[in-house]
């Protein structure tokens, strides 16, 4: 499989099943558009699905792991040997994304795309590129090669998941010093001063927020990065976690499966997969508002609309999660409600 | 049971079991706060229920189904008909809150409160006060006795709830004409204009909603409601839904059950109660943000934050009954998630 071919194969969402699904809430025995985002939502993945028959019972959020050798400029609160332990905690289900997923129905799916060193346990997918990135404040993270097989694991892990039968997926992540990598990957591709889209990730001091700040100019100061070829971005930047997510993106749009948006680096993967392919958008739903002060704008250019406002800022897929069972509960209404026409209640009229 | 007695019997959430949980959420192995009014959440219901040990389980959606005299003056684009038919699809399961409540593991509690017509259907709590309130332009919607026994029906529904083991409730209602009787009683309540406070409803045109205002305006200049005295604004312009759901609010202080508000009807109710006893809002979550103008604002007066802005505008509680599965998520990483001091990571530290 090359990225190129994936690329110009990515179609955009249907809009007869679109339609149909439209249909389909309008007769439903209730006033016109009141379940909102809960009803644009699954016409969208009508549309992504290509059917308004919507299934997404069985589904996964994505936990992609590495870490990220700008940490070494003391741009987090947390040592790095924390991505490892975390993504075997994934796989014992002892992180608080394995805990909401129990409730929303949903898999987790670990995968070493880039820790630094070997983790172990039974659910952890063995897709290591590298061993951690290299200080992309001394040059590019990792090879145009090596990004470009991060990629194309989450596009191919994606494919093995749909033929496991899995018709939603969240994407989560864990490495430490990834809002680092995210921030840099958003200012270079939205064109924003670093400090205008750097925040305190997990809790950082205004000293930490200082070293994060300088280390992201001096990356792209080093790196050069070229704003319009996202593939030199990420991989000069960004991180093997972001690289692989913005994988499952690029997957899920080719794979026409729909694929929930977490919070900062998600989005900041989203954005990635967006500036490879445009049309990749049109499969991504949108979930909670991250509170990195950048995350409202990543998600207005990708034409996202979050609707959960928690002010969650915990990672690991757990926002686009959260959102799993609303949709659940939207679709319901959608499957089961009777329609006007079944009841006695004359239908609403559009607003005039 | 003597609504006096209630009212004087409320006491505040406790602060020593929110102190526990808040020690609790500070051991679990995640950044501090990072899952927000997640966190907050299961801390305040701590505070209400008396006990860190959070068990919500048994839950249910309150719906109060009631009539308004007012939609004589055409403030609604549905007949009066609609709220009886609508009150009957609530037993037998066909309505979105219904469908809904399945999916977060929620009994629907139909309770016909005030509807104009005897209402059929095993699951619905016959407690009509009156079958359908007064044209509130031409004089009170009710006595001030009928909006009294309304709102001891909903104290003491909470009461017999307690008693089956429910341990969260929502409210909901039905009610054709109750957004104008909600504009008419937060207009009074926090002394606003009726035209800054009134909206569409379930998608009124403009000549409807310039009846609506006009109406709203009228019913106050002709009943002179005080707004200092809750009961006497409740039975001059309000409704025996809302009246039900302020006892219903009432009812979760007295019993140490946290009540879940729903969209504008059910904060208005929320704002009734509040205002005859204001310890009330201690026992109150915030869910959705409704799309009706005053919303924000009377959730403000509340000293609530919603965290789901969907855009959903449906009311029968399907706002609040669509964050209960949040607070299951939230509840799941405070029972379940390992400690710090179980893992072999460090205690992430407060900013500083």
């Amino acid at each position: 499989m090359r990225l190129e071919d994936i690329l110009t194969q990515i179609a955009p969402a249907e809009q007869r099943a679109m339609a149909e699904a439209k249909r389909r809430w309008d007769a439903v025995a209730h006033p016109l558009n009141s379940l909102g985002m809960l009803e644009t939502d699954v016409i969208r993945i009508a549309g992504m699905t290509g059917s308004p028959y919507i299934d997404i019972s069985k589904r996964a959020v994505v936990v992609m792991c590495a870490d990220n050798g700008v940490v070494e400029e003391g741009v987090t609160q947390t040592g790095q040997e924390v991505t490892a332990l975390v993504t075997e905690n994934m796989s014992t289900g002892d992180t608080s994304v394995c805990r909401m997923s129990h409730v929303a129905g949903a898999d987790v799916i670990p995968v070493d795309i880039g820790v630094a060193r070997p983790v172990k346990g039974g659910k952890i997918r063995q897709k290591n590129i590298r061993r951690g990135t290299a200080n992309m404040t001394q040059g590019p993270a990792m090879t145009r090669e090596e990004a470009e097989r991060a990629i194309l694991t989450g596009v191919e892990l994606v494919g093995e998941l749909k033929k496991q039968g899995y018709r939603l997926l969240a994407t989560g992540e864990m490495g430490i010093g990834n809002t680092t990598t995210s921030s840099a990957v958003v200012s270079v591709l939205l064109r924003q001063e670093p400090a205008d889209v750097t925040g305190r990730g997990a809790g950082l001091s205004t000293e930490g927020l200082r070293l994060k700040i300088r280390a992201i100019e001096t990356a792209i100061a080093v790196n050069r990065p070229d704003p319009a070829d996202g593939l030199d971005v990420l991989h000069k930047v960004g991180g093997l976690d972001i690289a692989g997510l913005a994988g499952v993106f690029l997957g899920g749009a080719y794979h026409h499966i729909p694929v929930l948006v977490d919070g900062f680096i998600s989005s900041a993967a989203a954005l990635v997969a967006a500036s490879l392919c445009p049309g990749v958008k049109d499969y991504m739903l949108g979930s909670h508002a991250s509170n990195e002060p950048a995350g409202k704008l990543v998600l207005e250019a990708l034409g996202l609309t979050p609707f959960l406002y928690a002010g969650m800022c915990l990672g690991e897929g757990t926002g686009a999660v959260a959102v799993m069972p609303l949709l659940d509960m939207g679709l319901a209404v959608y499957r089961e409600m009777c329609t006007f026409e079944a009841t006695n209640i004359e239908a609403y009229q559009p607003l005039t």
